[in-house]
């Protein structure tokens, strides 16, 4: 990947503080995979009895770890989490398998627990073969060295061609009794997420069974990960995973048994939050981003076919392009909801820019001024409605970045 | 859209001359609609007894014309067609609707024959009326000039941000007796066409009955107008006309009655090698291209299967910035193929650029070197071949532009 020099508009000032979760120990460190003088190696430590969750990438060409990280998640039972960044360990055949179990044993070995309680992901570039020799050492210092409070150091090791950090927290009340929620996560290229971002981790002190948490990742991807686009592009290697330690149930935090009990629904809200926070963070972050689209869509037969649309939408180059151009081009939106497949009513079809309405019932509204358009274009966060006109309930939103120059410049530069 | 000053690398040094057919005029015109100082207009008169079939775009959201010649369609008979560059006249409601009846009443009276007969096309910006009025005056001094040996003016005038006019001509024998074919088409973006190309017009004096004409595009638009790819949009206005004036019937031409009938052998051939030339040009002069992909895939589990994992191949703006960055990034491959939805065996996976092996049973071939495909990515036509590796006899192929900082430079400027 090209050498980053432009940071996103959309940045932070400043991190959030993430609170330290209770016996979570976290390390990073230089391993030297790809890039020099950074981090690219994180180890999460969980106490004993954490249960696990994950949404993995839909790709037929799945990475090594993902395929671990699959096979593993049927137990629901975590010890530690490791990822890697800089080499994406995928379609690397036998040598990619034993590159995982190679790293699950060393992480093991280093805790002091089973190779299969060892969550794994990479990030990175796609074939070269992963060198797990590397990690044999690093992972024992770093379990030596790991405490509670490198949560932001987390969200660096794992970054690729992010410009910033991503990083989220939450407070629900489960039972009276206060769990946290952290999270974080990375991009920025290859990115409609299908069941998960590239890579994002969530970690609680909540007490959660395993098949639940993977139950309310499921619900909560659809309108969060799933509904953001940088260029609908999806990973080998996508991966949502959430670690709960059970720590609260020792201040009284009742267990979460199932996901509609009535004792997860704060849990679940809470999870959602931060699930949109920082699927949000990834688009926003999205390679050469200049402005981020939000895109509604309603009037359609279905949130599915809804979905679609404003997927069609925030996926097309011609759209992208408008908008970076800030040109209110809405004649582009007409032809990618054409596209899409779904029902529309072509002369029933309204579209407005934030409060502007610049199309009614299939033509120009006749009060609309390209003045208007072209002054809410200038904005960094442009809003785009669609009534598809086909009169049914259907509705979605999705979170698209734009297609620049940037875009082009850090993706066709060469790998070296 | 903004101003070209860079044209096409692959822009033909000069036009193959197209032979006049008998009985057919052509004439251009500047009707100021929203180009200064070029063709806007094309009109083509046909003889009595011509007839068309078509293939039109299957988007939601049709732009007027497209409607009415759907509806022409159905009578398969044709004296004029009128096709304007500048404005799409899509997405203008009825307003647009009684701008196509009044160019067709205005050629009708031009050329003496029911408005019912004239087939239409517009190219453009969507969501501007069309004020047809332009066209009363100009129509009938069109008709007035027209002649026979207008093919380059006609190819010209329906150009919109193509950088230079697309014809092509062929000759067959229909029981012995030689038939012409001449086509002109234009793009050059929101071009992945869905039943046809943006506009293409084929014209031939081979006695063709109007549903085997339609039924012949069917089958040869699927491996050429609908197998190339700028953007992966579809237009509003994708048109696909053929129009067949009977005239060599005179000269002893059998008349083909059936698509399969032994008549239609070589004329059906020279339809398909006719359409696949043009094809090819539209996505040569496809928006900002620099180099033109060739993209085969073997092994799937059926045709259309193949076809959808070369599309995403090809719509990939992370493949299609590799190629422009002369990255031999075969791992971005790999991420389409996965994403394509289709059955693929990662670990029987291949990829080939040209003769060159760069991954093998699901690995990076071990005999490959970085350098080989370095090199080969310097080249202006670069062939991809994947073998899914799901051991099916599903096989397509797809031709695709690059993605460079000119599609954003083009796409991102006002309209105005």
């Amino acid at each position: 990947m090209a050498s980053i020099t432009k940071v996103s508009p959309f940045a932070p000032g400043e991190l959030v503080p993430l609170p330290p979760i209770a016996g979570v120990k976290i390390a990073v460190a230089e391993a030297g995979i790809k890039y020099a003088n950074r981090t690219d190696v994180l180890l999460m430590l969980f106490p004993e009895g954490t249960q696990v969750g994950g949404v993995l990438t839909r790709s037929k060409t799945s990475s090594a770890a993902v395929d671990w990280c699959r096979e593993q998640l049927q137990h629901a039972s975590a010890r530690a989490l490791v990822v890697n960044s800089g080499n994406a360990n995928a379609f690397t055949g036998q040598r990619g398998r034993e590159a995982v179990e190679a790293t699950a044993a060393f992480a093991g070995e280093a805790g002091g627990f089973e190779a299969e309680r060892v969550f794994i992901a990479s990030t990175g570039v796609i074939g070269e073969p992963l060198d797990a020799t590397k990690f044999s050492h690093v992972l024992s210092k770093m379990a030596g060295e790991a405490n509670e409070d490198l949560w932001h150091d987390a969200a660096r090791a794992i970054m690729t061609t992010d410009t910033y950090p991503k990083v989220a927290t939450r407070r629900a009340f489960v039972g009276n009794v206060p769990v946290t929620l952290n999270g974080i996560a990375k991009g920025s290229g290859m990115i409609q997420p299908d069941m998960a971002t590239m890579l994002s981790f969530i970690v609680t002190d909540a007490a959660v069974e395993g098949h639940v948490l993977t139950e309310l990742l499921r619900r909560h991807v659809k309108t969060t990960f799933n509904a953001v686009t940088v260029d609908g592009d999806t990973s080998t290697s996508d991966t949502l995973l959430i670690f709960a330690t059970g720590e609260a149930a020792a201040k009284g935090a009742p267990k979460i048994a199932g996901p509609d009990d009535p004792e997860a629904a704060a849990f679940s809200a809470a999870l959602l939050s931060l699930l949109h926070d920082l699927a949000i963070q990834v688009v926003k972050d999205g390679e050469g981003i200049s402005k981020l689209m939000t895109i509604h869509v309603e009037g359609a037969e279905s949130d599915e076919a809804a979905h679609r649309i404003a997927m069609t939408i925030g996926n097309s180059p011609l759209v992208k392009t408008a908008v970076a151009g800030e040109d209110a081009n809405w004649g582009r939106i007409v032809m990618a909801v054409g596209r899409s497949g779904e029902a529309a009513d072509r002369d029933r079809l309204s579209i407005w820019f934030g409060d502007i309405q610049v199309a009614k019932d299939g033509l120009r509204d006749p009060d609309y001024k390209e003045e208007q358009g072209a002054a809410y274009m200038k904005r960094g966060e442009i809003e785009i409605r669609v009534d598809c006109g086909a009169g049914g309930p259907g509705r979605a939103t999705v979170w698209a970045s734009d297609l620049t120059y940037d875009y082009i410049r850090i993706n066709a530069d060469y790998r070296s």
